[in-house]
C-alpha cells in the first residue's frame, strides 16, 4: 500500500493519491470532503522521534508529503505551549499560541503543505478564499516559494491582513460581500483558471498540516495530552485538524487517549453549533454570520461534516460566546498572561470562562486553549474601545494626569 | 569576585552590582553608561551547553541574573535565523528575525531582564520611554509578571503598538512630542515616583538581555558567525548589544572572531552616524530626527558612546538610507522571502542593497541582517502605498479585473 489514501467523509469510498485532487467526485464539494488514511501497519514511529524544537517536518511520517519534496524556507511549527495554574479557577490551563508563525496565525500549518503540493505538481499559481488569516498565510508562503497567489477576501477584512497581502505582492480580489460568497466565487474562477486550490475543507492536504498543532501538544506534554481542548470554529477545519492529529498519534500508538474537543463559535455565526445540536445525520444549517471575530465569521461552514463527526467521536461539544464575551476575554487574557490574541483566538478563553461559570468543566481537569492568531492582525476592536488622551510635554501636567487616572481609573480626563 | 561588575564607558570606574543601579554617578546619565564585565576566569562554559531551541535563559552563565531569580512565563529567545543564497548578489545572507517574540520585536530580550530585576528588587511599578516597541514589550511582559507599567510614548506612535499598550492594560502617557522629549520627561517623573527604570542605555541590564540575539546567531551557525552583521540603529543600544554578545562569547572562548558591525540609520535621523564620522573622542550630534521608520526615529541617541566605541572595535561603520529605500526594501524583502518586517527592521536590508551597489561589501562574504520587528506592528506605510479596489461579487466582473491587472499591473482599474 502507498503511504496514504483518501476516504470520503460522506460515502466512505476510497481513493488513491492520484485518483482525486480535492473532494469526492460522487458527493461533491460540500459533502464529499476527504480524510487521509495512513497505513499504520507500515508506519514505525516512536515518541523519541519527536522534540519540542523542530518544525512540522518532524512529523513527515504522518504527512502526505515525500521526504525529498519542496519545503519553504520559513520555520513553521513548534509554537509555544504555555501553562498556567488556576486561570479561571481551572487547575491547569495550557495555551497553544500560534501567533508566532511566519504570518502570525495557525493557517501557516495548512499553507505550508498546500505550497509543497502546488510546487510538486508544477503549478505556478495558487488561490484561496479567506476571512483573512489563510489569505495572509497563502500570500506570505507563496512569496517565499515563488508562487503567484490569488486571494479572494471580503473587502471588510482587517487592515493588517490586507497589508500583509499587499506587501507579499499577492493579487488581491477584495469582494464587496462576505466570506461565503468570496469562497463560491473563488471556486468558480480558480477551477476555470486551473490554479491550485488552497480552500479550506476542499483541499484534503490542508488539515494534514493543521493537525501538527495537536501533535506538538502531545510532544510538549510528554505525550500526556490535556483532558479537553477548546478550539475556535469557523469552517470547522481547525477543530477537525485537532482531532486528526490526536487520532493519528493514537492510532500510531504514541498517545493513550484522545482529548475531548470543545468547539467555540461566535453567537452571531454559530451555524456549526446548530448543525451539531440537530444531531446525525449531520446536515448544514447555513445563514449569514455576523461577528467581530472575523476569522470565525462564517455562515456556511465548509467542513461541517468532518467537524461534527470528529467532535462527536471525541465526546465533545460546540458552544457559542457573544462578541462582548470575546472582547472581554481578549483583554483579560492579554492583561493577565501577556498573550495578545486576535478576537477569534480569544474566543477559546471566553469559552473556558463560560464552561467554568456553568460548571460544565471539572476544575481539576487539564484544559488546552487554542489561540490561533496574533492580536496584531486585527487591532480595531482594541483600538475602538477607548481613546488615548494626548498630553502636553510638561512634567506638572503629566503628574496631574497620573494622579487623576490613579484615582478615577478609566474615566476620561479633562485637563481644563 | 562576584559573577559580574560594571564599568563606566566614559571614566572606566568600576562598580559592584549593588553600588549603582543605572549609570555612573560621576559621569551622569548620558555619558556614564555602564558595561557589564564578567569574571571569565571563573566562568566555565562550552559550546555544547547551548542549542538552537532553548530560550534566553540558556545563556544564564553570561547574564546578570541568578539561577533562581524570577522568570516570566513567556518564551523569549531562539528566534529564526534564515539563510538565503544570492540575495542581492551576496553569497550567503542570513536574517535574524525577531518578529516572532511574544510582543513581536527584539525589545522583549531586554525587557525580560528588566522585569526579572524589578521583581527581584521588589518594585511593583516599572516605566520606560519608547518609540513603540520597547513600550509594547514592557506592557506585555509586565502584564505577564504582574507589574504595573507606565509608558511614555510619542502620541504619533503606530496604532498597533498603542493597541498593544491598551490590551495589556498599561498606563499610557502619550506625549504630544517626539521620543527624545518623552525620554527626558520619563526620567524626571519615573525617578520621582521611584518606579523601576527600563530606559534604553540608562539601565545597564537591558543590553545584557539584548546580546542574546548575537549569541543565538553563534549557536545557529555552529559557532562560525557571519563576517558582517547589519543592524538598524536608533539609540544605539541594539547594535551595542550585538557587539556585547559576540565579545562575551569571544572572551569565553566560544567563538574565534567578532563580526564586523554595520549600523544603519534613516537619513532623516542619522545623528549617531554623524557622531561616529566625527571620530574620537565620540560626542553626541543631536537634532530632531524625522523618518517613517518610527523605531529608529531618534534624534538624541542615548547609547551613542557605547555604540560608537563598539562599532569602531568591530572595524565596522554606520551608514544611512532614505525612507524610500527603506519602504522599497520592506516590500522587496517580503515579496521575495516571505519575511514581513516593520520599516526599521527592513532598513538593514536596504543597507545591504546599498553596500552591494557601492561595492562596499564582498559578494563572497556571509552577511547577517538583524530584522528587529514584525511588519504587523506598523502597517501604515504599506497600507498607504496603494488602494485596494473593491469588486462586485460577480464572476464576469472579477475575471475582467484580473485580465486588466495581468495586462496593466499596478495601474488603477476603472470598471466603467
Amino acid at each position: 500500500m502507498k503511504k496514504f489514501r483518501f476516504r470520503c467523509m460522506n460515502c466512505s469510498r476510497l481513493y488513491e493519491e492520484n485518483d482525486v485532487e480535492y473532494t469526492c467526485p460522487q458527493c461533491g464539494t460540500r459533502l464529499g470532503t476527504l480524510e487521509t488514511l495512513y497505513d499504520f501497519d507500515n508506519i514505525s514511529i516512536k515518541k523519541s522521534d519527536f522534540d519540542s524544537c523542530s518544525d512540522i517536518w518532524q512529523f513527515e511520517a504522518l504527512l502526505p508529503v515525500s521526504a525529498k519534496s519542496f519545503r519553504v524556507n520559513l520555520k513553521i511549527g513548534t509554537t509555544p505551549l504555555y501553562r498556567f495554574e488556576n486561570l479561571s479557577g481551572v487547575k491547569e490551563v495550557q495555551i497553544k499560541y500560534d501567533g508566532t508563525t511566519p504570518t502570525a496565525s495557525f493557517k501557516d500549518r495548512a499553507t505550508v503543505i498546500a505550497v509543497n503540493r502546488a510546487v510538486e505538481k508544477n503549478y505556478s499559481s495558487i488561490y484561496c478564499a479567506s476571512t483573512g488569516n489563510a489569505a495572509a498565510s497563502l500570500a506570505g508562503l507563496s512569496a517565499a516559494a515563488g508562487l503567484k497567489a490569488y486571494i479572494f477576501i471580503p473587502s471588510k477584512a482587517p487592515a493588517a491582513k490586507i497589508a500583509q497581502l499587499m506587501v507579499y505582492n499577492a493579487m488581491i480580489l477584495a469582494i464587496d460581500s462576505d466570506y461565503d460568497t468570496a469562497f463560491d466565487l473563488s471556486m468558480k474562477i480558480g477551477e476555470e483558471k486551473n490554479w491550485y486550490c488552497r480552500n479550506s475543507a476542499v483541499n484534503p492536504y490542508l488539515i494534514e498540516g493543521k493537525k501538527t498543532a495537536a501533535m506538538e501538544i502531545c510532544v510538549q506534554t510528554e505525550f500526556d495530552p490535556p483532558d479537553t481542548v477548546v478550539v475556535p470554529v469557523g469552517d470547522g477545519t481547525v477543530i477537525s485538524s485537532f482531532y486528526k492529529g490526536f487520532s493519528d498519534f493514537y492510532n500510531a500508538g504514541i498517545i493513550k487517549k484522545i482529548p475531548q474537543l470543545i468547539g467555540v463559535q461566535a453567537s452571531g455565526a454559530n451555524s456549526l453549533e446548530l448543525a451539531f445540536k440537530k444531531g446525525e445525520p449531520f446536515w448544514p444549517v447555513d445563514f449569514s454570520g455576523k461577528t467581530i471575530a472575523d476569522s470565525i465569521n462564517v455562515g456556511k461552514p465548509r467542513d461541517f461534516l468532518k467537524a461534527c463527526t470528529y467532535i462527536k467521536k471525541s465526546k465533545g461539544d460546540l458552544i457559542s460566546v457573544t462578541d462582548d464575551e470575546i472582547l472581554s476575554a481578549q483583554k483579560e487574557l492579554a492583561s493577565s498572561t501577556g498573550i495578545f490574541s486576535e478576537p477569534a483566538g480569544a474566543a477559546s478563553y471566553a469559552a473556558l470562562k463560560k464552561l467554568v461559570h456553568e460548571n460544565r468543566i471539572e476544575k481539576s481537569s487539564r484544559v488546552c486553549l487554542a489561540v490561533t492568531g496574533n492580536g496584531l492582525k486585527d487591532i480595531s476592536a482594541v483600538s475602538s474601545c477607548k481613546t488615548v488622551e494626548h498630553l502636553k510635554p510638561d512634567v506638572q501636567d503629566i503628574k496631574e494626569y497620573l494622579d487623576f487616572k490613579e484615582t478615577y481609573g478609566d474615566e476620561s480626563y479633562d485637563e481644563n
